[in-house]
């Protein structure tokens, strides 16, 4: 009799492993792209060394959301704006005919995809030797010839579930926006612990900066600690300086950790398969944001043109900087998020303790051993127009009530980000976006946004249940 | 030419020190007293020994607050229930005439008023060795006879002006409810420093922890500061274990401190004899509350029987218990004091940030890395009652925000001190006068109160105004 957690992975495993002609088809369009792609190139005079790596060449991609990577290596000989040029165009006559879209993490690629929406990129970089990197992705190569005589049918299976878990508990992706796992980071973690099974029971007991070194780079596993900054880290075996874990926001691992314990102690479809959000009907919205009694402040904004890893670095830096400035003003933040459709609308929600302050605040000045600077604090303060009481003296240091500049948070973030917010650290496509469209809103006042996108909608309801869709 | 100090100090010098008619006058009363004692104590066949102690017996009283000190010094055979009993006979007898008022701090003595306004205390204590003191006050004749050879006219006019200056900063009396600086401790630090000026020179540089031992009783400061654990520290030439000093409190302490530098810097009349407050108007004060934005809360009451030492311990502990009672349920104290007529009116008042909070309130759980304590958390609080949203991972913490009990100061103040407020730590004597007579008023409420008691009014223009009187 299986346990269980048995029957959950089998059932999981039976969804995410391709068939056979599934497999067949997904492996012949890749062969296909790879020739095409060494036939632009050719045309083009460009001597590039064209592979499938990735997923697809490691037979560990997800049934329903395969995605084929192919590399074109080319000589170091070639310029760097060579990827951005040729090679960005040898890479759209070989998608013709599919819709494309370009995009560049470190360096310019195109992504495209299929009448069958299988998601394709084709992604140039360097024909280098290891240690000798130069762009990012010159490592992707080695990391396929590595991982690939390693993992056998049975093992891709492992890695399949432990995709899929991360998938539904949102720790699964490299990119900014989700600051997670990458399936090769999943790959090493099968490897290291063996099974699906065994990396959640270790990662249920993961301490603080956890180090994996599976191909023993370093002699003491501290050297390593030492050299790496990062909450997680897993050495990568084919380059024992980088980090494969680099991306992994704490957020995401301690996410990750709570639900490996959650799912070992009582297994369920449910973290593999999240239930879809119902978003509240609006009354229950305004019904939910009000029995709470706190101020939301919804800060939204329109278009900001920039390709998603960009976008997020720069809404998430934006929100760092809201999040100073508002609690530099002495508002209580208790909470706060950003959403975006990478489109045409952004929303940063704040919620606040309280929305307005009492119109002064105490202000503490030097302790009463410090003579001169006791003198100066007087000085200035004694009488002053922004004086609202005292000086007086309170647990030896002289304090002093005056005058506070903003009792508002919505009427502060109207007059700070007015012109766009880049004087109080508004990255800066977000801040040319605030600068055309803000709109401030508190409360009840979201609906507008709310009836506008069911994507936000469902976004803040579970923003207000405010616990992971598993913890039930 | 003299300094604008001296002209200062000589003027007040002229306003404190008594006439050679008026001097006669309270010496001529004080030895009457001491005769009728006498007799008195002979009658009720008391072997006592009787004398006038305090500033009238070396000369260091004010001329406009003359207080004669009698005290009877009976057998060590005597016990301490007959303070209470024949020595209180003796006193009320020897005092007949005047207006007569029972007091007792460590035990019970006889306050008395003249027609021409002098005070008279008359004190038991016994006559002890040094050292094998058993009352508290059986102290005073050696503090006398230790300080009257060493004040010589020119020294005693310097401690008048000392006790004339803390008078009028606010600092001087030992009283519970002042907490300040005794007439027997000016006296020593007029001794230790040669004058009124060199004390305030000295006390300008205090450091933490002050300690003065004018008689050398350790042969090492250290041995002093380790053994006495208050801020200010004046060894007792007559009894080395106790500290003149006791009780000061840091805060008089530290104001005492920045009024010595102020005087230095500019001296002024005004230290000593501070203008009367003007009660603000009832319109302005309206104007003037409002104008903070913050919520100021009053919580009176009346009639509260105790000698002052004892209502004012109460009060302050009362206080205490407040703040705390107020902080533990998430309102942000700003100030608090209390007042109190020692009649039939007493207030507390607490200035908060905010009267509302919201209605939930973060909870913060255990770290992540403590796995049992996070499961017992997350069953008590996922799909719970009180559980508004979450929980959630924050900053490697479980999180929940829960169902405040309490969003409005008021109520919670009105529900927790609607039976006197024992059950958190309200002192027994103001637990009871609250319980019959409690009001909590916030803001211009207390506009009532303000209307009765000009007393309170004054009180209430300097609280909001907030400084020591002599900042200007």
């Amino acid at each position: 009799m299986s346990s269980p957690l048995e029957e959950v992975c089998a059932e999981v495993l039976k969804r995410v492993t391709p068939s056979g002609s599934e497999r067949k088809q997904v492996l012949s369009l890749a062969t296909r792209l790879v020739e095409k792609v060494r036939e632009e190139a050719k045309e083009k005079r460009v001597e590039a060394e064209v592979r499938v790596e990735g997923s697809v060449a490691k037979n560990t991609w997800l049934r329903d959301c395969p995605e084929i990577d192919v590399f074109m290596r080319v000589s170091t000989s070639m310029p760097r704006e060579a990827f951005g040029t040729v090679c960005l165009e040898i890479a759209k006559e070989a998608a013709e005919g599919y819709r494309q879209i370009e995009r560049f993490a470190e360096h310019p690629y195109l992504e495209a995809v299929t009448d069958d929406n299988v998601w394709v990129n084709i992604v140039p970089c360097y024909r280098v030797k290891p240690g000798e990197w130069i762009s990012a992705t010159d490592r992707t190569p080695f990391h396929t010839d590595y991982v690939k005589p390693l993992l056998d049918e049975q093992k891709g299976g492992e890695v399949r579930l432990l995709k899929r878990f991360m998938k539904g508990v949102g720790v699964y992706g490299a990119e900014i926006k989700v600051g997670g796992f990458s399936g090769y980071l999943c790959e090493l973690l099968v490897l290291n612990y063996g099974s699906f099974t065994k990396v959640l029971k270790a990662a249920a007991d993961w301490k603080e900066r956890t180090v994996i070194d599976y191909e023993g780079h370093y002699e003491r596993l501290d050297d390593a600690k030492k050299l790496f900054e990062e909450p997680f880290v897993m050495v990568d075996p084919v380059d024992k300086r980088r980090n494969v874990a680099a991306a992994v926001r704490k957020e995401r691992l301690d996410e990750f950790i709570a639900a490996s314990r959650a799912f070992l102690k009582a297994p369920d479809l449910k973290f593999f398969y999240p239930p879809q959000t119902e978003a509240l009907e609006p009354t229950e919205l305004v019904n939910k944001i009000n029995a709470r009694g706190s101020a939301i402040v919804f800060i939204s904004f329109e278009a900001c043109p920039a390709v998603p890893d960009v976008l997020w670095g720069q809404l998430y830096k934006s929100q760092r900087a809201l999040r100073k400035l508002i609690r530099q003003h002495d508002f209580t933040v208790l909470r706060d998020t950003v959403w975006s459709n990478e489109k045409n609308l952004n929303t940063f929600i704040f919620e606040v303790k309280n929305r307005f302050l009492p119109n002064m605040k105490s202000h503490r000045g030097p302790p009463l051993r410090k003579k001169e600077e006791c003198e100066k604090f007087l000085r200035k303060h004694v009488g002053a127009e922004s004086t609202v009481s005292g000086p007086r003296i309170e647990e030896g240091r002289w304090v002093v009530d005056v005058q506070r500049s903003h009792t508002d948070v919505v009427e502060l973030l109207k007059e700070k980000l007015g012109d766009g917010g880049a004087s109080v650290g508004l990255a800066e496509v977000v801040s040319k976006a605030v600068a055309d469209s803000l709109e401030v809103m508190v409360n009840d006042e979201a609906l507008k946004l709310y009836s506008a996108s069911p994507e936000f909608a469902k976004f803040l309801t579970e923003y207000l249940e405010g616990k992971p869709r598993w913890l039930t």
